[in-house]
């Protein structure tokens, strides 16, 4: 589409911009059928981001995006309609909020709960520096149940500061909105009883709404209005939008058209995860099974219906959704939490303090581990074994494939302790055959002493790669399945005290396997030549996942230099 | 004192239970003046802890603490009288709640808003069981700010289950308050409003209250009628009480007697970081700081006396307080952000998300760093440098002692990334001397290519002490200050290519130095000794630092035999 200038919005008559809408929708609609992306959210907010920019200066304001799962129009509205086709791919537009990408986003944003902290600091320093712009943060009534929502909400009366909330309540987050805010929002879509707007009152916001954030003589008038409130203090705008608005499809099936693939998806694990939970609950009645807001993303949605009394959606609560496994797991249950490796992050001090700390036998189910593609710096699952690597009494296990993943589920239910298993989203079926906790798998053996010791699905197909050109090239090379990062197999380690080992894992190089077998061999004092391949220490930006491993430390033609070296080397 | 059996307190007339309070208050305040502790905390919650036990059936019924710092009258009540003069002490009681310890603590805490998410844990595991006791979190209205709390408020609508909240409102954490849950909750302390109450129901809580919780005669029906309630649905009872109550210094100095220390401490860190940031904001508007409740812990408190405008306590909220600083630094400003190793793991993901990804120059001033001390398990400072390892564009630092912490900081002010400085609480001042970023000190050099790398105060007295117990057996061993773990002092270690390094840190092992310096010279194909020296892979218990660091893996004897070692083979 052609750009749309602040001018002609400023200037445009109410007809217009209705079909000014209707442009913007039809570009997002046809973006995201070729390059994927979120679709629902982003039709959902047409209006409201046209109506933001209408009554708001950009980038003089700021506006910050919780999640940023709403900025496509806010993309087109501002000088990027014409890079638009190169959405979420490898050097194109990023499918989210990006300070390096223009002037008028000034906040990058991805995980849910940060808009309103973000806003609060762009106000803070805006006082402080004697400026006189406003702050607006846009966030989804997904977000509201995030406990960084109300960390903030406490803080608007400490900091004595101005900013314009907008709630776009759609009912949703990636799965359907629950709990008591949900519930209170509710209530207030009605007619907003006092009491409630009391309550938002009493938190330093003065309550505006609802209005129809789908109807621009609605929603207009409404935010011009609270631009005016604004300069007395802080205001809440409840607008309610449709997710999936003007998009019939859409909007009758949002949950499944939140993220769009551009592409058919073979298997995945996370169908393996709702199959195996709902066999093993037939003799387990101590299974639980919980997820933060992602039912459907991380496949429990079989579980979820056969067992609705045991599964749980505890909305966007990373953090709570641990202690609650913790705890139910402290009272003799078995909790399954299934969460993806980027939001985990969230729970970090929750799997220390409350689940290893006390030594629970929690399971964690980490999709999307590894880089996880188009979405992004946000969103790339790499820091996962680093981060559980150090953690006291947990285990850490790397399925080879979905068959393996379905064989160590089976184990995990005996298991006493924590365990977290990571799998990236797609996989192989493969054989479900037995192993031992702590046990590697020797794919290959070869007199060459070189040893590729590779973790996971797709390292596991790099390393196969790489051997077979090895061997087309005369030079034998040894192969590996380090499915545990967390015990290490230290007797086959031991085992391969000569030669050279080259480590292989879908993971920051920092802090990950190749640095745990190099301290094994240190610490046992045998002096062993460790390569180790992972990826590089930045932050990963968009694009297609195996792309970004071969341009960011995985590279097949590296890992075959490192053995043709070793080899020459023996 | 005596232990008070659970009979005898069942059978209790009023005036017993008040003498028996009397008992506990002293017994609390005898022991801490000896082995340190949370004296004011523990002291405000007596009479809620006797009335507790009188109404309910533990260790049948569960009784959950948030934090921890209240649960002595509890450890005193369950049979633990006659060993409470261990508090604290290795091998002694813990001050927290503990599973190891007494059938009595169902759930381990110590970081602040766990205990209301364990509580639903704990009633959906009684249900899902079809057992019928009762289940109680005791949380304090500190912790009512964190993200936590509500994370877990929104969810008893979705669990659907039975759980009663004391709420023990002494309008502290251990900074006194603040925010807007702070002020509702004040509000309802007088005659609470009609609107206030319909919150707490829309979340599916039954409001109970206001009762004055230092006396019995208005608790124990309070609770009665809660234990009654409470098979009906899930109640709230918010009782006021006085932190310190019955000890007029205690209720005079809160802030003071939250936590007290058995012996006079040195120099502190914490008041350097104070000193410095007053000095360098004259010539530097940009300066702020922000704190989540720990004003005074962590030395702020003159910034904030000289610049209230600049100074930010926002609760115990560390996921919010990390992102305001990240949002301030987005919009020009300098935030520096004092936090407790321990409590930073809250806001893990923030560092990465936010503050990193965004590569904003935010400082974090991280005390209480490794080895803690007697608050045990879940206040070990030991993770840090494994967590901040692998997180991309950020800066750790590791000051040798006061005054190399003061030149940090000095430097800081014109550093344009986001850096990290880890300290311990006590230290000697030293010289402020001039250093570059990234680069080691050599402290000692030598001709016998055995190298202690030390990182931080306490290593480094320690590898001086080894140093000079090698001296006196004739071994020459160098010394350098490794101040920097990321990035590391490349130029040097590739100086030291020869022979054995050592490295000790006061940190896990596992992710820490030991296995930066050793990644560095495996990256480079450089064949190198490296024994490194960190804490065990293990939840350290409470005790003595220097007691801890020897047991679990810095033990001075050990290195030195290292060192013999390696001398041996040269």
């Amino acid at each position: 589409m052609k750009q749309i200038s602040a001018e002609e919005l400023k200037n445009a008559s109410l007809e217009q911009l209705k079909e000014d809408c209707g442009l913007l929708r039809e570009e997002i609609l046809r973006t995201v059928s070729v390059c994927g992306g979120h679709l629902a959210s982003n039709l959902g907010t047409v209006e409201l981001t046209v109506a933001l920019h209408r009554v708001f200066d950009f980038p003089r304001d700021k506006l910050i995006f919780d999640v940023g799962h709403q900025c496509y129009a806010h993309k087109l509205l501002s000088g990027r309609a014409n890079v638009f086709h190169t959405l979420r791919k490898r050097g194109g537009l990023s499918g989210f909020p990006k300070r390096s990408e223009s002037e008028y986003d000034c906040y990058d944003t991805g995980h849910a709960g940060t808009a309103i902290s973000a806003a609060l600091g762009f106000a803070k320093a805006r006082d402080l520096k004697g400026e006189d712009h406003n702050v607006i943060a846009l966030v989804g009534d997904g977000s509201f149940n995030n406990g960084l929502v109300y960390e903030a909400l406490n803080s608007v009366k400490i900091l004595e500061s101005r900013v314009l909330i907008v709630l776009n309540d759609n009912g949703m987050s990636i799965s359907p909105t629950v709990g008591g805010m949900h519930e209170l929002l509710g209530e207030m879509k009605g007619e907003p009883p006092l009491e409630d707007m009391k309550v938002f009152e009493r938190f330093g916001l003065s309550y505006r709404g609802p209005v129809n954030g789908n109807d621009l003589s609605e929603l207009l008038p409404a935010l011009a209005q609270a631009k005016e409130d604004l300069k007395k203090g802080s205001v809440l705008l409840h607008a309610v939008t449709k997710k999936g608005q003007g998009y019939s499809f859409c909007e009758s099936a949002p949950v499944k058209t939140h993220g769009i693939s551009p592409a058919e998806i073979q298997s995945e694990y996370n169908a393996a995860l709702g199959e195996e939970l709902c066999a093993l609950r037939k003799n387990h009645p101590e299974i639980v099974a919980v997820t933060a807001a992602m039912t459907d993303n991380v496949g429990l949605r079989p579980f979820f219906e056969a067992f609705p009394e045991r599964a749980f959606d505890v909305g966007i609560c990373e953090e709570h959704a641990s202690v609650l496994c913790a705890s139910m797991a402290a009272a003799g249950m078995k909790p399954y939490y299934a969460i993806f490796s980027t939001f985990l992050e969230r729970a970090f001090d929750e799997i220390i303090h409350d689940i290893c700390a006390q030594n629970l036998p929690v399971t964690l189910c980490i999709d999307r581990a590894g880089v996880s593609g188009a979405d992004g710096e946000t969103h790339q699952g790499v820091f996962d074994l680093s981060f559980l690597s150090f953690v006291p009494n947990l285990t850490v296990a790397i399925p080879k494939n979905i068959g393996e993943f379905r064989a160590m589920l089976r184990k995990s239910v005996d298991f006493r302790g924590p365990l977290a298993i990571r799998y990236p989203r797609e996989g192989t079926e493969g054989e479900i055959s037995d192993f031992e906790i702590g046990k590697f798998e020797l794919l290959h053996s070869t007199m060459s002493d070189i040893i590729l010791l590779a973790a996971g699905e797709r390292c596991l197909k790099i390393a196969e790669t790489v051997r077979d050109r090895a061997l087309s090239e005369g030079m034998e090379v040894g192969l590996v399945n380090a499915r545990f990062l967390r015990p290490l197999d230290e007797e086959l380690l031991l085992s391969l005290a000569q030669g050279t080992i080259i480590t292989l894992e879908d993971n920051a190089l920092i802090g990950g396997l190749g640095d745990a077998v190099a301290r094994f061999y240190r610490s046992h004092g045998i002096e062993k030549h460790v390569l180790s391949f992972g990826l590089d220490d930045r932050f990963l930006p968009h694009g297609e996942p195996h792309v970004l491993m071969q341009e960011f430390g995985l590279d097949e033609n590296a890992i075959l230099d490192a053995v043709r070296n070793a080899y020459a080397c023996r």
